[in-house]
């Protein structure tokens, strides 16, 4: 089990002695900053390098401004490692954690200049699955689901209006007591889930069921940061849609009701003005697609433009 | 399973309107960072808001200055779950993380302001844990770790130079092949690691093993982060050292042994010069403590001077 160091190792130490780094043996909160910076001076990647070096500023900076104690320091540590503990295959804690401290918006929103007149798009969320049911033109994705129904009915252009056929169309949202179906223990199908194709017009329609607003999961260390800071963990009202089609950048975004009063505080900053959509309600009847409804609908229309691929490479 | 709004979340919502948040809908990467400080506004601890707020600015300056895109956040999001999934009772991946950007001793470094003549303090490190066996003085605290016996004669003594008696010191170190106990998975008793009281003259002597240079786990997240970013993951030999006492600040440090080719680049930059000692090497004969030894040995000779409790809080 002896361990001697590698060749390797003893290379990257002459190289770093070769370029005279001999002051480390008095590190201080003033030098520590650029002796880990200077740490990533062989990097093989200038990619990763540029990501590493930026990083370690602004988390040393971020300690520094914030004269963090070291009792502090533990407690992030706990917090990290519990996020990392309830992770699991179905619940992803960390992306919840981007979500509500606005990282992934961010992220989103400086890689999506979308060029004028198409879709915006936002957060992705963590409650999308690679392997939902495929449904028919015009199917009922609610699969069961508890919810008022809502007739869906969309068209996907491109930018100079032309539709966009054979689409592959995610659509995933929670049901009417705020959940996903990821979220039922008991529940081995999936519910108000599914993939669809547009038309040759670009069209697609479905049945599902009315979202309602909901809390994101409270019961770990995200929801322990949104309760501790005076946070409430509403979303409003959505549908999530992710739209794939060949020549066209991939559109991940949402279409939000109307109305909702959490639409001004998201807990997730994923509201932008464009997606917000009325969801109109109709009585009892003949409901869309001449299917007989004996309860209350909702309809919802709403048109999707994607940007080209070439369009959006140059706009970037 | 049906949930509806709580009237302390419906409470924050009016609270945020009546403060006139309702420019919300239209997040960019431009007003995103305010929106999510805004969002702490109503933290009941100022403590907490201040550590959030600047957490969020550096974090958000940190993806916008990177111009971090998507499949980047998605491999920080991987790798921060990795790091999460193989932390368990006897591995810390996220102080090792952690050490490895030098935010462990930076932590360290800004919140022990020594006064002049105390012992310096650093990093703490993944391996400490907190039932190790007790020994009594002189003990042989490699309870058969292999190595080259080591006899290590300290004192522990306050800033003017008054012996501390009864002090509780942990000592905790890698044997020859570099690792310790607690990363052997077939051992379940403690080796090289104990924790000894000083007597009445404030003095400690014991047997243990030379320690030598190894390098951090290397098969996870962080060593992943090492070899991508040419970093070597060797830490210089040293031993580890808690010294509690009634009275005096707990001193967390380490010795290191001088000559060891990494003293200069310690992958967690632990590294002070006034921890640097002589590991005086002798031929088999007799050892201190009058035992005779049949193999080469060595001794370490050091004095730890502990800061007085008001005396360092004043200093801070």
């Amino acid at each position: 089990m002896s361990r001697s160091s590698s060749p390797r190792a003893r290379a990257l130490l002459r190289a770093s002695h070769d370029r005279g780094f001999t002051a480390m043996r008095n590190i201080t909160e003033h030098n520590i900053t650029d002796a880990v910076v200077g740490r990533f001076e062989n990097c093989p990647d200038p990619r990763l390098k540029e990501i590493l070096t930026t990083l370690v500023r602004h988390l040393h900076a971020f300690v520094k401004e914030s004269r963090i104690t070291e009792a502090e320091w533990l407690e992030g540590i706990h917090f990290l490692t519990a996020t990392g503990h309830i992770t699991d295959a179905k619940r992803q804690e960390f992306i919840l954690l981007s979500d509500t401290l606005g990282v992934s918006m961010l992220t989103v929103a400086q890689n999506h200049a979308q060029p004028p007149g198409t879709t915006e798009a936002t957060v992705f969320g963590p409650f999308h699955v690679e392997d939902a049911p495929r449904y028919a033109q015009g199917g009922d994705i609610a699969n069961g689901a508890p919810g008022e129904p809502l007739f869906v009915d969309t068209t996907v252009r491109g930018p100079d209006g032309e539709p966009v056929p054979n689409a592959v169309v995610d659509v995933w949202q929670a049901d009417e007591a705020g959940f996903y179906d990821v979220q039922y223990r008991e529940l081995s199908e999936h519910r108000a889930r599914g993939v669809l194709r547009t038309d040759a017009e670009g069209r697609l329609r479905f049945r599902t069921v009315l979202p309602v607003a909901y809390p994101v999961p409270t019961d770990g260390p995200v929801g322990r940061m949104l309760v501790a800071s005076g946070r409430h963990p509403w979303r409003p009202a959505h549908v999530h849609f992710r739209i794939q089609a060949p020549g066209y950048h991939t559109l991940i975004t949402h279409v939000f009701r109307a109305g909702d009063p959490y639409l001004d505080s998201d807990v997730v900053f994923g509201v932008r003005a464009s997606l917000v959509a009325d969801f109109v309600a109709h009585g009892a009847g003949t409901g869309p697609h001449g299917r007989e409804s004996d309860r209350d609908y909702h309809t919802l229309d709403f048109d999707f433009v994607l940007a080209r691929e070439a369009i959006a490479s140059t706009a970037d």
